[in-house]
């Protein structure tokens, strides 16, 4: 059996001096607590290794920002020898402008860039946009959908006051008939309609969109004079390196991105069409650490390297074969499963009304075994995952999947 | 003359395809446009060269993040051995429960902190807390005063709806009895008043708080049980290492950080009194990069080098030797100005009427001759001034109070 011992004495130190232990999206409570690390000690390429020395082939990737693998060569020579010339300071260095030209030569509907730290900061500077260019109020968003820790769209509302997210309306996924409704019904108040490209909430099966569902709030925002915006802070750079919805040839006029674009280091961006940059030239933004330049440098590196790489079909094969692999499992196991996602960003259920206790079977056995998924939260797929990675995986939850048949049937 | 050719080759580059250029509060067009530089090749200690070869003595530190000297040994060793081992991951590394405790060790008012990135992040996060805790929603601050990007907050009001700022209300600085006619009128509602250590507005003279004014918002939180949140992002670890309010004996119940904790590596944190704890938990809170393990370090090795230099005493000390010789010379030219703020974090401005045109005209024989000041924005030192910089920028600002004198008499 493998002990979590110092990662539980850790975590009960965490919580005599930080609120909750480790607050937030990353909480071992949200993992399958007691039987899962609670600190990492080491990362390297597609593998890490928690505080108590057990190493696990991983599928959180940092919860998006590793694509390219952990403690990547270029991406740390590229950041180090920019932190040595400067990274912080009172003006830009030139990454800056280089790394808003590459955005701009790499992602289709792009002809600017700005940038911040969280994917908040541009979820949220993108609704200011849409405001600014249509002098409306309203933002349109899906019921329950993920847009990061701004006041306007946060679901968990400790804190909150009602008229922050007053001027938010929300849909069903891919109900593109309580779309069309909704937006009949306050078509002169809609400054913009912000989606992620995919349906990607915890706690559910990830949904694709429905046939005709992009176009319709792309031909909807076009008919109302609304901007169109794609949160692609977790999917961003793994689906299509020119924005997640060119893989379905639809453009909105905005996207946020953030996560995989610098590999782990801290960066987040929008981008958007010419006809956006007035409005988002009047909508102020800014933060002490917005132009620094080690994670500029680390951006286009990665960028580089995923180029030259095509490290988002690498990421497409290996999560076809996980998937093939695991979905044979669960056949031959009798397991009914929900197989979610695009490849690169899969989720696995077991589609039983029982509640999460096959999913938290399936991942304790993994933990214990070397392999790091999450029972209720998308995975991620990168490019530095190996074929071979691949195949010690699928020997994992061969047995996860015994273990979960023998214990639960 | 320096020239500053690539400066604006490369701004006119950025202007293409950023919004504004360099957007927010970096951008040269707030400096003096024309006659100083858009972009930093290299920064070393405490002073820094232009994208065309210029060096200067700097005296904004990155608009406060650099506090004791860039590209600093410890620091940059700290950061790189921890990027190494792990960084951004599924889970925090050691580093994260070590710093949480070292803040507490350090800041007597702290029983536990939390981490995010952006100043705005945490101050917004401390309205909710205060929040959560009172079950109230009014947040009192100052009019005018800066608190970050945050909708409830920003002066600058393109794309944030009058709703998200309902919540606030404001009062002038140091005006005790306006503030607390307006505690009065409003008692039962109010969550929290938040307040930086000292007023240090853009395009005003800096101001202290008046005696008995950071005691009557003490009482006064204590009296309605209202959360007293300090907003120390700016001058946090240049006034005290045990917050800024420490240097006037005052107790908040929540601190803001950012900036100078990490020296340039982008960390913002929130800490409080274990009576907030509880409310801290419940409010959300959470970003990609908030547990990254580097800027953590970094922030370590900050802490550790200020303690061990007494870096807030070095500050102190080149910031009077600074103010003494400025302040010798405008007797000298004839120049009435205004010199304000702590020491470390100093301002001066002309006094006259006409504008500031003399603060741009001293600025820019300052930029020419290798000294970095800001005309409308207030200064920083850092540890890494030394004696012999302090001197240099004396014979140069000699220089430059001479030609205020000589062009505008």
């Amino acid at each position: 059996m493998r002990s979590f011992e110092k990662s539980y004495q850790l975590f009960d130190r965490a919580s005599k001096v930080i609120p909750g232990g480790i607050p937030g999206h990353q909480s071992p409570t949200l993992l399958v607590f007691g039987s899962s690390p609670c600190f990492i000690e080491r990362a390297e390429g597609s593998h890490i290794w928690d505080v108590d020395g057990n190493e696990y082939i991983d599928y959180m990737c940092g919860y998006g920002p590793m694509v390219i693998g952990y403690n990547h060569p270029k991406v740390e020579a590229a950041a180090r020898a920019q932190s040595t010339l400067v990274d912080t300071c009172n003006l830009p260095s030139e990454r800056y402008v280089e790394l808003a030209e590459r955005l701009v030569g790499l992602i289709p509907i792009a002809d600017w860039a700005i940038f911040g730290k969280n994917g908040s900061d541009v979820t949220t500077y993108a609704c200011r946009v849409a405001r600014a260019r249509t002098g409306r109020n309203k933002i349109v968003m899906v019921e329950g959908s993920y847009h990061g820790i701004g006041a306007w769209c946060i679901s968990f509302t400790t804190g909150i006051t009602p008229e922050e997210q007053a001027s938010v309306l929300k849909f069903d996924y891919n109900d593109i008939e309580g779309f069309t409704r909704l937006i009949d019904e306050n078509k002169d108040d809609i400054a913009g309609v912000i989606l992620t490209p995919f349906r990607h909430e915890a706690f559910h099966d990830s949904e694709m969109p429905a046939a005709g569902f992009l176009e319709t709030v792309r031909a909807t925002c076009d008919d109302i004079g609304a901007v169109f915006i794609v949160d692609d802070v977790r999917a961003g750079f793994r689906m299509h390196m020119g924005g997640s919805l060119e893989k379905f040839n639809v453009k909105p006029d905005l996207i946020c991105f953030s996560k995989a674009l610098g590999n782990g280091h801290p960066i987040s961006a929008c981008v958007g069409s010419e006809s956006m940059k007035d409005a988002a030239s009047q909508a102020f933004f800014t933060g002490s650490f917005f132009t620094s330049s080690a994670p500029m440098a680390a951006a286009m590196a990665t960028l580089d390297e995923m180029e030259a790489t095509d490290a988002v079909q690498i990421m497409y094969d290996r999560g076809e074969m996980l998937k093939d692999g695991l979905l044979d499992q669960a056949d031959a196991y009798e397991q009914e499963v929900h197989y979610t996602g695009p490849e690169p960003i899969p989720f696995m259920t077991f589609a039983t009304e029982d509640g999460w206790d096959r999913s938290k079977l399936f991942c304790e056995e993994c933990y214990e075994r070397g392999v790091f998924f999450h029972p209720f939260h998308n995975w991620f797929i990168s490019a530095a995952h190996t074929e071979e990675d691949i195949k010690k995986t699928l020997e994992v939850t061969d047995a996860a999947f015994k273990r979960v048949k023998t214990e639960m049937g």
